[in-house]
């Protein structure tokens, strides 16, 4: 087994624990150095009174994506904060949230995520920023 | 029955729609012109791989509380952004988010939520502005 | 002296190093144990393209205003991240920001600082979070 | 002369006007279809009172670098907000702020800006969003 597959296989591990990210259906697609992408089929339980997507759900897509590129990259990080800024409303049957780390410095990570319908448009930016614990470790 | 009264009914009657927030077990506890709280009982379905309650679900709380203030006091808000800022773990078994409009001028609204558990720790601050699209209703 | 006065005196001696605040004429205005004020008289200096205060002569304020309730509440913090929203253009002779603590949970805090006119409409509303380092001596 | 300086000079002209921009001695550098860039050289008066660059300065930077990428790209639009993060102290000679359009919809348009020092390290990443007045013009 590739190392970049233990890695995955060990963040699906400890993510499955995850119990509100699974009953939102969200799921680990890819993890490498650079990016990590989950992705969730959409359903009635995800919509919110207008029919679109919830805001919720598109945050909590994000904020998945940055705890797995963050514990990928290195092994605890809190997450500090969080900015979406939504484009268009999620009127789809799949998204998927792309996390990249765009910067650290000591023990402090900024990472951009972008969401996005199947269609490739994009329905949300955001910005979420951690702090890196075990830094010695990486 | 009174306005106020009147006014959290048809709160109640729209966002029980939100199917998101339903599953996320949150629901209007109060409404006044000033503020908007919502609270959710917290159980196994909301906590992260880590036992706290889980970033987004905390997240998915303020933006509902922004939503309920927002549509009390201008019918037809839409969230551009959100921002939330994580102080504590939530470790508890009841949270309450509030939301309060800090100012609105023309067809924007920025919006500040504090989320809190049963003992009145504040756990997370959060800020959301929205575009208010049927501002001649006001 | 009272040990209120004392504070400021000492805020002021510590910022009057601090030459962008100088060059762009802001001041300390007031300094509670609750919020700080800051203040500008607006020249032609400050203003942008449109004849408006420049967005980031407002966002210097807000950071100023943070960065004095935070240093006269807990002596060395460091700001991590700041958030604007921006209302109205400010077209006035006067402006003042307020910081509040809003939380603080063991290293971390988070204010709300209030950008308004001479006229007490509100110009902005922000959001800031710090790292204390020296919580020891709180 | 080819359309892109045409554009360049245009914007400088435009800005030029900015007092609290040339005060600051930010200047335009370069603007592309997708990206602009905005830069100083860093002087004492930028200073804060503990000899970094000052937070307020660095917001500023960023926030004209995504005005000239917004007005090249769609000529009116207004900012929104904007959010800060701070990775390191700014502690160089000279400091670059390079501003891309992530998204645009309908009237709203999100920009990422990344400041670096002159050894290329990033200093602040940022996120602004804006409102976009003359979409018909795009």
């Amino acid at each position: 087994m590739t190392e970049v597959n233990d890695k995955v296989e060990k963040l699906n591990k400890f993510f499955e624990e995850d119990a509100y990210v699974k009953m939102s259906g969200i799921e680990i697609v890819e993890v490498t150095d650079e990016y990590a992408v989950v992705a969730a089929d959409i359903g009635s339980q995800h919509l919110n009174a207008n029919g679109c997507v919830q805001g919720g759900m598109l945050y909590t897509m994000a904020d998945f994506a940055f705890a797995v590129i963050s514990n990928a990259l290195h092994p605890v990080t809190v997450t500090q904060g969080g900015r979406i800024d939504y484009l268009r409303p999620g009127i789809c049957k799949k998204i998927t949230a792309t996390a990249r780390e765009k910067a650290r410095a000591g023990r402090n990570t900024v990472c951009e995520v972008v969401i996005q319908d199947d269609q490739g448009e994009t329905l949300c930016l955001c910005t979420f920023n951690g702090f890196v614990k075990d830094i010695e470790k990486i």
